[in-house]
């Protein structure tokens, strides 16, 4: 592929909701698919059909719902899972199966109890009877990551053949290193036959707190799709995190790749999800953490009072930050209280911050929300004067 | 430095605590410091005397009370910054001064309002100034991440024959790449005069979700310091995460480099910085997240009772997780609670965990830690039965 677009292909709704905890029920899942739908991912897996009827409806539902994006549903390498996938996808404008099977001897010895030969001939089947279904069937040879390059170009030749058109390569343990994964990559883009005719993707977890790093190595080095989630939910240390592979290709134009997201609805996206899922963002999370773009030390206040590109590189408003985009109620942090005061019109040192906090929520217990109008109230109670032009 | 040991220079109490809302007094920093110190980081930069009454008192008595690793006060590059540094820190048994200057384009034109010149003498002067007062003084170029190599490394050069130890090239917005932080890192090895005479540190931030990725790139092209912070805390989307790059070093030996960290007091640790500070910890964070051990998928699991390397690559006892090492409190979410009702016997279906996680909130709600024996005592009245082995 010599086209400069990275498909964002996300999984919040798989891979993400197994999370130890986790549970959407239909309804949830259709909101969400039709926010990922308007964000502008490009694919969106729904779920994995066969493991239980209440994923399957999901699946069947987010298929007749969403317009624009392909709906995914996820099998393994077994005839009846793919049935069942293809049956749940059915009425969907752009549906896809997503089928494999582990390739790492790790995977291929004690899971499948099997040899090297017989995978890739599973690999193949699998391929060609969701081929018999849809047009477009994307494999994944599950701990990629672990497998040897020069068997992992074989079974990538073998689905390719079959009719695949995308091949996965997930880091399913997290281990990889960003110039190992990239590597990984450009070996397959270099080795495998017939490589033309299907694209690359990648698909990191984070438990070393590298997926995103190794996504962005693993697009530099040839692949075109990225499978991500929102937050970077997911089992353990979760996925890669959606907003941070959008952000660092739209902050990097020197790489020459972008995607279809619209980045202003990332934040309120967040928001969602998290919501939802019951799954909280951490302050310092990256692009979507409440503290992600407010500063606090004097030197920092200092530099962007003189030029706000001093520590700033994204517009926050990239990113769908506006003055009420962080919410105040009696669960907000001082953070937040202090970003959303700064908004209009009072600049707090830390121990200010601790007396208004201290009012704040006195008022927050009483009510749901609190406005612009409140905080000048809370000042007036703490006795803060207005000290910057709002 | 043909040294493989990278050092691991904590900055949670300085860098760590510049955010909104949080803050620390003297006593709990000293808790902090302590632990840091057995947890074996090499440096502890203890805070930024000049800035605050507070901070001097701090940095004053962590040096009283740290026996084993340096301690270390931030400056700028201005001479009563430094004496008031060296002052804070004549009680520390390895003193380090740690001075600084702005280098890029944009802070020496927008917050210096100064030229390149003057910013080279400057950084050379202040390094001499705080060599008169301490052996070990520490350069930092800010904005590094952005500032031009040809000029960085003539700075970093009037660093080094000033009489600086280390070099610190910060990338203060979080704006770098992996390969292009590590490019820079092996620029400065091979293009500053007396580079043998320092060690270069990284200083990452975590805009964009690279500060991991980009402090291994440095170590890799020859860097041998990292500054780091515990859970990656810090300023808008936070610092690199020390628990992180300590576990990639750990877990790759291959790349020949570790560190001093003692890995299993890390879990631990985490969770005393999160408590002190008021930061949560999401569950999906690397290493040290509630869930980062956790599994719930059932292929997943099917996977890890055949094998446990099938899907694990860390250890969990490795970072200090054991049975107890999850706390059940009424604010623990539902991950929690089916991590620790399974170690004591009860595989729950999600359904399950729904109906047990109510009457956990309940007896949470009565006392302050739910204990193992509680368990059965909820499981009782959630009507389950034992499911697993325990």
């Amino acid at each position: 592929m010599t086209d400069n677009k990275v498909q964002i292909f996300d999984t919040t709704l798989r891979d993400g909701e197994q999370v130890p905890g986790c549970k959407l029920d239909t309804q949830q899942k259709l909101i969400i698919a039709e926010r990922l739908d308007l964000l502008g991912v490009d694919v969106i897996e729904a779920g994995f059909p066969i493991s239980s009827p209440g994923d399957f409806k999901s699946v069947e539902e987010i298929s007749r719902l969403v317009k624009n994006a392909t709906v995914c549903g996820l099998t393994r390498a077994v005839k009846k899972d793919i049935e069942v996938a293809a049956e749940a996808l059915k009425h969907a404008v752009k549906p896809r199966i997503h089928t494999g099977i582990g390739t790492s001897d790790s995977h291929i010895k004690y899971k499948f109890k099997s040899n090297r030969e017989d995978i890739i001939k599973r690999a193949y089947d699998a391929v060609a009877y969701a081929k018999t279904f849809v047009e477009d069937v994307e494999f994944y040879a599950e701990d990629a990551g672990r497998t040897d390059n020069e068997y992992l170009a074989r079974v990538c030749e073998a689905a390719v053949k079959a009719g695949a058109t995308v091949l996965n390569i997930p880091d399913t343990t997290g281990y990889c290193l960003p110039e190992e994964y990239g590597a990984k990559m450009k070996y397959l883009m270099e080795n495998v036959k017939g490589i033309d005719k299907a694209i690359l993707s990648c698909h990191c977890h984070n438990d070393l707190g590298l997926a995103t790093a190794n996504s962005i190595a693993g697009v530099v080095n040839g692949a075109r799709q990225i499978e991500c989630t929102i937050n970077g939910i997911g089992e353990r240390a979760g996925n890669t995190a959606l907003e941070e592979v959008v952000m660092i290709l739209r902050q990097h134009p020197d790489l020459g790749l972008d995607t279809n997201i619209n980045s202003r609805l990332l934040w309120d996206t967040s928001k969602m999800v998290s919501d939802k899922m019951g799954m909280p963002v951490q302050p310092n999370k990256a692009v979507v953490g409440s503290n992600a773009f407010a500063h606090s030390s004097g030197i920092h206040q200092d530099g962007v009072i003189k030029n706000r590109e001093t520590y700033e590189i994204m517009d926050p408003e990239e990113v769908g930050v506006t003055e009420s985009a962080i919410i105040l109620t009696a669960r907000s942090g001082r953070a937040a209280l202090a970003y959303r005061s700064k908004k209009v019109g009072y600049e707090l040192t830390k121990l200010q911050l601790d007396d208004v906090y201290e009012v704040f929520l006195k008022f927050a217990d009483k009510q749901k929300e609190i406005h612009d109008e409140d905080i000048h109230e809370i000042m007036k109670e703490a006795k803060i004067q207005t000290q910057v032009e709002a």
